[in-house]
């Protein structure tokens, strides 16, 4: 059965990322996360991408902040799809985490979510996307979130003026 | 055999979106470019979005610039994974563009490369990887074109200076 | 008589939309006011944009955050007039809301408020202002809030020095 | 009849706005248009914007680059609509005339359009949607624009590789 | 004797504009410190630009935020020399307010400050630079400030490791 | 007489800086020009400006792009005011220029004006109005340049659209 | 045996700034930490700058906010490496501080680190790596610090979903 | 004797960062380049950067565009000084390439310089600083750069009006 990895910078990011944890959980696909650092631990960061196939991953999640090299060094080291999630940067409010995921050169390739938990959300959900192209009870939860999601739209109470 | 969409709001971004079939053609993928734009047909995008999967495409590939709506509209009209590819604009670069596609709310979500041509080219790498998940020749072409990428850059000429 | 629509794409973008809601009420205008996503509800978007002439609406205004795409995809299926907000977004303090609903292609038009419910509020009051041209009273309630804004300003009081 | 003010900070603005005055002739609309600076004749902006009710016009559409300051002043004399259009500038691409023009404070609106060319056509058609809230023969102009638009794009031609 | 004007949109600018206040009673320089809103008191900024010099003024202070045309305006409207004071905005930190100051076109001119206090106290220090060409004691004044400023640079205390 | 010293960090500013010595002429104000680079040459910045005001200059204006520190080390070194004119750069469009003049901290004031060839005309436009507040020639030189210019634009010849 | 000089423009930059002590500390390197403003001590600057050398320091490290001129200016009056450190700003969240320190022109140059803590953490890092070049304890306490962090990331807990 | 390495991720790179190699020549420092490109030879790059001080490198220049993520992986497995290079990118200038560079986390340093050929030539000249440390000759070489420089400025021609 299909498995994502999500892999992070640092724990720090983990209350971001978690949200594409909790997306995969809601479709029904297996996940594992794991902190892998491209700059303090950059060996891992090979290892883990040179086998994240063999080990049976089918799409890696990474997350990043600020000179966010992890998305696009692991795309660099697997033939996997690498989805991006910018994290949210103390200084520059992610714009330097997105331009350092999405900007990449031609011939590695890093799909890019939205800057923080959104972001993160809808990789998990794009994830889970990609699976139920071959995985039918994916596929039918990802429609029953997404039924779901505009139900609870549709259903929104009124809109009060505060006056 | 799994067949890719690429989607466009003009004729005028034909010369970056084209990057993305020349990909798909070099990585073995079926696929079919076509003009949809978001403002100006609105109608047919959401026919083309909401019978894609029943047309047989596997993955969408929806390029727009400034206010570049056409990837998050199809991502809101179907279920099947969808990459972005912000166009450059005349005026802010593809800035505009590129918030414009990434910056999705949670729930609907588009997997957003760089701007321009390198990133209508991954764009085509992408689907093609998401493709190579259940399809082995395209696997091998994935790996022959990023491996003959490698030896390029390897057996790159020397630098020599301009005195 | 006229009629005003306030759409948005989330009950949470109401704090900053009531604002139009309260300007248009200070100007006698009527109105309503409702929850519309262009990306978890997009079909009820169709729906709403191409009958609210018939509904009897003259102007529509619609707030939306991030990759605002509602304003302009209901400009894309209606002929009537858009008034477009951005809403202050959680990463990009709405610059990506502005550049999502400003820079909309040739042909298919969006008049864009400042970010924030300044803009709001001065989208309830140009579509009253629009009302204004064929409605008596509602031209008299701009030119007296107008003219209380103004003398507001010139009674403002004694400017003391923190020392 | 309704008549629309096209006014620019300077000759040099023309290339651009003219887009308005194309548009708002395609729509059968009535307008005048004329160069009035906000910095170099500040006085007949007065003039202009206070008697510009009386003068018959409906719609004042301005543009102007860098800091960009007719739209919001001629608002700040008149009660008409005012749509303000962001002249592409030479330092900083139209960002600056776009902010000057869209962050107004609550109480004076200004309705923005896109910077340069497309945004100057808009706000002809966006001038041309209030005329027709009122004028049968410009709302069947302003269909039939927008009909004859989106059969162009479902005409497009074919999209050849270059290979 | 010179006389300085300090002119703001709002009693809100006031908190930032009176660092330019206290800068200017600093260096012993005469000022009047009044709102006058650009947009919501037009009639009023140009009765008082245009009176401003027979008033005895001789540098006028103008701070703004958003769309900040009261500097410009002003120095539209006199011979005065104007400097501008871009107070920090909600929505954009104060970036669209320092452009729409700084960015007038050839031939009205603004010296413009950095955004927030800092930038409103030294437009007082630079208005009784003004003063002091031609006035002994705002020298004086203008050089004794100066000097306490290094010492007190100069005799800061010990930096101490927080461990 | 006054006299205005117009300095920039390279021969390569001159063709922006030249328009602040062109306006000078124009107001009749008396004019030197030289390079001074704070980088390459930090020791004649420090003579420079600390001998400018016994030299007989009553303003300086400074040009420079990029990290560009001349007009704010000027300032430190002298009392007399400062004009700061950025330079547009090659790789950021005068952006940086702009804010490493405009952001000074507080004590030590730079009076900036707009990127470019713009912001230079005015950078001497603005001296010409200091040194106007007493002398009454280059007082009448400035208001008939104003006066010509607020011609010019009332002078303006038609606008024809191109069809 | 090397020492590393770190100065900044004011004592509210030390909270920052000491992230460079705390590191060279770590790192077992020397190091004497100071206020010296650009623009308010100037020939402070110059007289540290010029002797810095001869005092036996072998980096110096320099953080500075706004228009961060100190960095740059040290730079232009020592032959000593610099490294400059963007101190975060009140209102452009430091941005204004990196373009001011980094876009030096060719020929005086600073090596610049992130923008905040993080930033004058790996100023003193860098400074501990070149010291590390000519000094063996030095280059084991590096490696030392370097292996700890990495042991660090290795070791982190596990990830658990708030649920 | 001391050896730098100048690397960058394409031979389109090499016209920015032969100045580099230029100025290293100017000031007698030994050097070689070559192309290593962290996404499309990522091997490579672990390789280089883990043997680079048994190669005998002292420092290392890196340059790069767009997700510029060379300088800080080169970083992440060496302990050698390394200095950054943004390349000028085509869509966004640059600012991407500087930002993926400078906003490396704490922990892993790498010096960055100013976008394109400026920043180049000066990476070249910072590290020449650090071999000039513990090398006389390149000491002097790197003063005689320096004083030929500031003699160039200072020499300059006369500043001649275009009338």
């Amino acid at each position: 059965m299909a498995k994502v990895a999500i892999v992070m910078g640092s724990t720090s990011d983990w209350p971001t990322m978690q949200q594409a944890a909790l997306m995969l959980k809601e479709c029904g696909v297996e996940f594992e996360a794991k902190v892998v650092s491209a700059h303090r631990t950059p060996n891992l960061l090979v290892e883990f991408a040179e086998s994240a196939e063999a080990e049976g991953y089918s799409v890696i999640i990474a997350g990043a902040g600020g000179a966010a090299h992890l998305p696009g060094m692991i795309a660099a080291h697997t033939h996997l799809p690498v989805f991006g999630c910018p994290v949210k940067s103390k200084t520059l409010n992610g714009l330097d985490s997105l331009l350092s995921i999405v900007q990449m050169p031609k011939g590695v390739a890093v799909g890019t979510l939205a800057i923080g938990e959104a972001g993160a959300a809808n990789a998990g959900l794009l994830a889970a996307q990609v699976v139920a192209l071959h995985d039918e009870k994916v596929r039918e939860a990802v429609q029953a979130f997404r039924k779901k999601q505009t139900e609870t739209v549709l259903a929104n109470g009124s809109l009060e003026l505060d006056e």
